[in-house]
């Protein structure tokens, strides 16, 4: 059955979101722009405004080096411990500390040297390129042995637990995927991946309430952490002491005030603490996230299914029959939370929304406009105002005013 | 002869200090404050309270993803080629990335795989012990044919050239230093061991206006770019090509945008950046930066050097006969912008200055009181103060209130 088209109907499903009240602890400052990238960037917490004037006017300003001994030393535990419950994780397992890349390094490294003798790391085509890049580079660290396989997606868009099961076996050390596909939004089956992996006896790298051994994961896309927030790392309890760090430094050292010239490592998640914490950035990440645990992850899931149902339910009646195709499952099972529409005029229709019609969604090569819902602060009517104008920049012909050619930067 | 020790002849200095306007661009909250950790978090530039507020309330609060392309994307190399030129390099040998101890993982695992058959690791106990944590964890990852050498201090304060030529042969591979020792602030020569490192074909990382190969430096000291801000990363041009970055990232993609699976890395300098930069913390080190290039780095380094002297003069005829020990170098040549002093009740003294007297130096074991000038914003008053009270503490025995057991936390 069609959805209802009006704006009326978005109107009134805002009316009966018990979230609704969150998008007010979010900076909303020109009601016109419709923003559906906070996959990319979230937005700014209010809350987070004033933290951070204290931060810097208050906390370095004015304490200055004594500021350490006030709230910062503990920052990358304290915060890690409330990512920790959005993640189902315990308080103890996760860190915050450096980018992704920076952590995932750190984990395959530490997982290869954890596995002598096997030499193979499987991974899938939908994992975010970057992730790639730390594993090539990892990879040819670890010696002309090693092998990264890159399983190819089984229809373009997901990669099943029996395509996986194919490539697993006794040389197999590491099996790490993106859980959330960038481009289409496909999740993974994370509970089935897990138990494949651990019954080859390899380590998966990845994040749910599977018994997943290791995750890395950015704070500034859904957690609204601000640009290039630290990055969480997640090992669980009863590995921590078993791997091993390969990128040292002073904050994973047991008494790192005491200057020692031995690296003696810190119990537990902290040897996995690298340099001096980025501070600022730090501490930026704090607010988003206390919001997300006030809001409750699974209220958050179910309200995001819901506008994702929603979207694709409009896609269905205005979109389709302007040429869009869906490039996200159908199934929200295994739908995060952002929907990816293709279009040959993709690219173009992309710089229409921008320019003329203050829709911010984001570009993915070749054809991809991609819709990302952050349930905490995203509007039904949002959603429905984004199809309006994506159906006018379509029929009054808006994109082509725009050339052709690709984007460098988004 | 004696130097005047009265505090007429602190403010007559200060009334000759050509730089002593640049202390007004800071935040000097408390007048009382004297603050003498400079060399552990510079203070706040005023200039970077406006800064990070419109980075924070607009930059991320409105515009959103758009401002990556405003002013954010290009900040790693905008503001590496700013310290370029406070290093006497060019501005494409400088990006500012990760922390430093990332950023010399990366260099020395560079720096092995372009010198294959090499494994021997040159530094000294001067070293900062973080740097020795990476160092090690570097070589772990390396091989097991591969060793640290530790070299021994000559006097518990310098390591000469002739000390190090002893150990540099055809096995040597890196030779890495701390350019200023973290205790004393005894300054290698750099020149020196920049030539003896070549001449062994080794690649020396510190940095000089010697020809130094590669280099990675902290920023949020000296540079006040605020509490744990990334750090800067030197490779000279020569060798861009020619050494990996171990830990790939799409930062340092030649196209990040185009999210190919592949690993292009960017040409120059750019492939050393690894994931998305913590762009709070990044560009909070700007406004720091352009106040010491207005400044000049001759200007400063003449003026730390005539306060170093002052304030040594001044332990000669007030602290060394209160039992103080002078434990950095006399020589100005030898010596960076920060002067030891070791007591017997050094813990107690240092606990009794910051409670009692509010002055604010550090301290480092086992009873080094570390006094940091700054001389962008330390004033000659500032350094005559800070002996004044510290005499008072131990001519009113105030720190004899204070516990003898150690820090955990300065």
């Amino acid at each position: 059955m069609a959805i209802p088209i009006d704006a009326d109907y978005a109107r009134q499903l805002d009316r009966q979101d018990v979230l609704a009240r969150f998008r007010d602890e979010f900076v909303i400052d020109d009601p016109d722009v419709i923003y559906l990238d906070g996959n990319s960037l979230g937005r700014l917490p209010r809350r987070c405004i004033g933290r951070m004037h204290d931060a810097i006017d208050r906390q370095w300003g004015e304490r200055l080096i004594r500021a350490w001994g006030d709230d910062w030393i503990g920052a990358p535990q304290r915060i890690g411990a409330k990512i920790a419950q959005l993640l189902g994780a315990a308080a103890d397992e996760v860190i915050v500390a450096d980018s992704t890349s920076v952590n995932l390094f750190k984990l395959v490294m530490a997982a290869l040297q954890a596995r002598p003798g096997r030499t193979r790391v499987v991974t899938d085509e939908l994992n975010f390129p970057s992730d790639l890049y730390v594993l090539r580079g990892a990879l040819r660290l670890a010696g002309a042995d090693y092998r990264l396989e890159v399983t190819r997606a089984d229809d373009g868009m997901s990669v099943s637990v029996d395509t996986l099961a194919g490539l697993i076996d006794e040389r197999t050390a590491l099996l790490t995927l993106s859980h959330t596909a960038f481009k289409s939004g496909y999740v993974h089956d994370m509970a089935g991946v897990t138990e494949l992996a651990h019954r080859a006896g390899a380590l998966p790298l990845s994040l749910d309430e599977a018994a997943v051994d290791l995750a890395v994961g950015c704070t500034y896309k859904y957690l609204n952490g601000g640009p290039g927030a630290p990055a969480f790392l997640y090992l669980r309890r009863d590995l921590q002491e078993r791997l091993v760090n390969p990128v040292c430094g002073w904050f994973g050292q047991r008494e790192p005030f005491d200057f020692g010239l031995e690296y003696d490592r810190a119990p537990g998640i902290a040897h996995f603490l690298t340099g001096t914490p980025a501070t600022l950035s730090l501490l930026a990440i704090e607010p988003g996230v206390d919001l997300l645990l006030d809001a409750g992850l699974s209220r958050l899931r179910e309200k995001s299914v819901q506008q994702t149902e929603y979207l694709i339910g409009l896609w269905e009646t205005l979109l389709q029959p302007l040429g869009f195709t869906l490039n996200s499952p159908r199934d929200s099972n295994r739908r995060g939370s952002h929907v990816s529409f293709a279009h040959p005029e993709g690219w173009r229709i992309d710089r229409a929304l921008i320019e003329e019609m203050n829709v911010l969604p984001d570009f993915r090569h070749p054809d991809n406009i991609r819709f990302g819902i952050a349930p905490i602060y995203t509007s039904f009517a949002d959603i429905h105002e984004a199809v309006r104008r994506l159906v006018a920049v379509m029929t009054e012909r808006w994109y082509e005013k725009y050339p052709v050619e690709r984007a460098r930067v988004t």
